[in-house]
């Protein structure tokens, strides 16, 4: 039986979302494992629940269910070594946490405050009835009042991403010569913000920007075919 | 002949309070390599120049000049990898690059902004008389303005440290339970504020804190024993 992978979706059950289902999604495809996805949305709560979770991703594997991205990644490592590494050996291992927590606290930070309020035309009337009083209670204020100068809020965004950008100027991607579980961390927030936004995160003259394409093109470019927005 | 290594000094040749230097300082003893360490300030540009460096560090082994702390870890790993290793693999090569960067974009800046005025007062008068002006150029302002209200600013900067200290909840050391060159790179800038400055930095609550202990501590001590100030 297939691996299956519970992954967030809209109301649309294509248009799937999350920034660690992305991860998750791509972790596999590095290791060229084959894929059944199940779309799931924020109030299903059982169909996750009956495998111990609360929320997605949740992936199942010969009968195991593994619960959280990283605790995905770090299965899919330990349990397929002989398909291409995704962390690169202890230190990357190590390492991808500090990116990972790099990831939650600036990018998804940043990213949400600017793209937030366009997740809701995206959800089932019962979803957006749990997501727009949940994240408005989050944030303290109106979904489109957290948006509303984000026009001039980007500046700030693009400025947080210099690590990223200067990482970038030694290789292609932050693993080098080919992406890395650490690439997929980063490049799951951006996924994140074209599948529910037409807002333009990145300038096309970023290296941010070229290695975004390059991130949508890799593994067969399942990412570039997900329903999203061409962002400009 | 032992390896020999450049380090900027104060007006007292035994305050060595570059971020840069530090990090090879401590992959050096990482390797557990003997070092001789020699006293160079920012004027003598020609004890340098001769190995082909306008900055330091400079290592020199085996007749070779090595010029670059990246380039000098990058050296040490590849010529002694029967050593304990700086990199822990391929991987975190790679991602220790992402962390450089950090360290260069958020870490740096944002120490430089709260202690650079308390630099002058540690180097000799024509150090200072090139340092000053220097600095003042590249902050546009005097650096007794740059810190003016480090007091308030240093919140921002604390924040600034959130993706250390999530990675650090889940293990001692970036690195694991060892420390790695990214907890060098982190270190550097540290124990660069620790050399010059008594503005403490972090709270004793902080988990950074916590590990800014451990690293002075690693190594036999050689960060804590060095002349600096007890930060609170």
């Amino acid at each position: 039986m297939a691996i299956q992978l519970f992954e967030l979706c809209g109301a649309d059950p294509a248009r799937r979302f999350s920034p660690y289902c992305w991860r998750s999604r791509l972790a596999l495809a590095h290791k060229g494992l084959a894929v059944e996805t199940i779309p799931w949305r924020f109030t299903e709560k059982d169909a996750i629940g009956a495998h111990g979770a609360q929320k997605v991703p949740v992936m199942l594997d010969n009968g195991r269910a593994i619960v959280d991205s990283w605790a995905i990644a770090e299965y899919l490592e330990d349990t397929y070594p002989d398909r291409p590494s995704l962390f690169g050996g202890a230190g990357g291992h190590a390492l991808a946490r500090f990116i990972n927590a790099w990831g939650d606290a600036v990018l998804h930070a940043g990213i949400a405050r600017l793209v937030v309020s366009d997740i809701v035309q995206h959800l089932a009337p019962e979803d957006a009835a749990y997501f727009v009083p949940d994240r408005e209670k989050r944030f303290g204020m109106k979904l489109e009042a957290v948006t509303a100068d984000r026009a001039e809020r980007v500046k700030g965004f693009r400025d947080s991403l210099m690590p990223l950008r200067i990482a970038l100027r030694s290789a292609p991607f932050l693993h080098g010569d080919a992406p890395g579980y650490a690439d997929l961390i980063v490049f799951g927030g951006f996924q994140w913000a074209r599948c529910v936004s037409a807002f333009p995160l990145l300038t096309q003259d970023d290296a941010v920007y070229a290695w975004r394409e390059r991130m949508l093109d890799a593994y067969g470019g399942i990412a570039r075919a997900a329903p999203a927005y061409a962002e400009a």
